[in-house]
């Protein structure tokens, strides 16, 4: 592989200290995974290695393992690296699409070589993805990431058909994100958990733990989009607004006005996504109305049913630690 | 399914015609393969399925499942599915990159759903193939599909990335088609040899077959694309030229000058693929200096040597057929 290419590793947080050795073995499964004969392609796949972040999926996948066995094993290391693969193609054609220049810090794909190539690059990474998947001797990996890739895809498909449509309902927003989000999350537990020897009982209890903290944590994101603490949160708000994706706190605003204020809240909606004057008396209106607190209650049932979830599976400090995930994922200290 | 979605089988050359009950059972597989709970997806995916041509590869992948046992067995319709859909999805994305507005007389995903859908589409298509793969029982195609996939993405990449290069020589050009499309009808033979239980030696043979085919089409596309007769191609010509696609005339004739002629060779070069009074003069010293012949030639080699790939396989209808397709690839007839 080309240099430059090892996954940063400066991103992990705190909470996730513990796992350091378990993820450098996904490290190193990963980039087994994206070795390249092809000159031109190693560069560009060894670069797009650097967009390691948080590493919370594979992190998710290692301590479902941890839950069932203890340890890990090396088929978990490879499919916590594929379930951070495929995040990390979906992120690649999400810059093509949204023409991003930065991701973490580091030039996206599109920007250092055009969207052509890009687009095909997020082929490639999906194409080393399945074919890890299929070289695994057990093959569940192999179909279950398949379906589930198809699920995150409708989701996004599914958010980019309803933009602009403010009789979205909670329903279908949850319908949403439990696609975009919370499948992979769901995902990472499970293929952990499989590939460790779980019985179908813990792999049942951790997937429902880790579809609750993928809802918890695209609710919190979606909130902090429209008022968060931009220093926090690290980038731009009013992000959804403006791209026309309608989100919770939005949802149960629209939903609670009375009829006679319906159309006029409409249009503040509609402005809100093209001025910052609107946004930020939108925002007013979701704090003062509830609408903010009825998403982060909405948040909150999420992660305390994800660790519900977890009573089921044999205490230990794997299960701490998932436990202490779903509270960070609400208090946005990862 | 959405009503509408029936692939379109007037396209059928008549060469293939006596495959045409295969191609039926294919493109119920097809069907089947994309079959999709979510209505958004599925109207989009069955408008996708309207985008069959002429069905060549997976026509390739039953007449070498013929050569084998003299019938198609249900596990080979399906991976013939699988090749086609893989297929459609890279021209799926291929269309989003080249802005295309309509393929086969048909509406474009681009067009009809924009661009940020039409890529996760694809994605969708290629999740669907792999999906399907993973779940025959012999796991061949899964691995085998995915590595092919790859190979075809990296020839499109390298493609990409040699715009503009005129000292792209006749190996690495080789190397770009070889990927971009032999690889597929490569895989077409072999997927439907295997699972049709060929023997190493058959399916060896079938895939040389394949390759070579791929290799003397795509070096026949290319030599039309510059001087072909825009009514027979169906295109306008001179596509590549604009796009800084160096292809084999091009080589063999800038590699032939004199190197006292060859710096205002390039320069022609480059001006063809800006204006179409420098595109009749590059393509009259093509002519003339005996480069379009030299492709015709090595176009005329591959065809042989897919026919004499089949000299070790068992005779019969099938491999007369296949014997056939070579010629046909030459002589533009499908």
């Amino acid at each position: 592989m080309a240099t430059g290419g090892a996954p940063v590793h400066s991103d992990l947080p705190d909470v996730l200290e513990p796992l350091r050795g378990d993820l450098e073995a996904v490290g190193r499964a990963y980039a087994r995974i994206l070795e390249s004969r092809a000159p031109h392609v190693a560069e560009m796949v060894a670069h797009a290695a650097r967009f390691t972040g948080k590493r919370l999926r594979p992190a998710l996948a290692c301590l479902a393992a941890r839950v069932v066995r203890g340890d890990i094993v090396p088929d978990v290391a490879t499919v916590a690296a594929i379930v951070e693969l495929i995040h990390t193609a979906t992120l690649v054609h999400d810059d093509v699409l949204d023409g991003a220049m930065v991701r973490r810090r580091v030039a996206t794909l599109n920007a250092l070589w055009g969207d052509d190539t890009a687009v095909l690059l997020g082929d490639v990474l999906f194409s080393r993805a399945y074919l890890a998947a299929a070289r695994l001797d057990d093959r569940f990996a192999s179909v279950y990431l398949s379906e589930v890739v198809g699920e995150v895809l409708e989701g996004e498909i599914r958010q980019n058909r309803e933009r602009h449509n403010l009789d979205l309902d909670e329903t279908a927003y949850r319908s949403v994100i439990r696609g975009k989000t919370a499948a992979l999350y769901e995902a990472a537990l499970v293929v952990g958990a499989h590939y460790a020897g779980g019985d179908r009982e813990t792999v049942r209890a951790l997937a429902a733990y880790g579809h609750h903290l993928g809802m918890a944590f695209q609710i919190v994101d979606d909130r902090l989009d429209l008022a968060g603490d931009e220093a926090t949160v690290g980038k731009s708000l009013g992000v959804d607004l403006r791209e026309g994706k309608v989100t919770l706190p939005v949802i149960v605003w629209l939903r609670s006005r009375p009829s006679s204020e319906r159309s006029e809240a409409r249009a503040l909606v509609e402005a809100a996504g093209r001025d910052d004057a609107a946004q930020e008396r939108l925002v007013r209106h979701l704090r003062a109305d509830g609408a903010l607190a009825a998403a982060d209650t909405a948040a909150r049932d999420e992660a305390e049913a994800a660790q519900k979830a977890l009573e089921s599976v044999p205490a230990g400090a794997a299960r701490d630690l998932l436990r202490l995930l779903a509270e960070y994922v609400i208090r946005r200290s990862l």
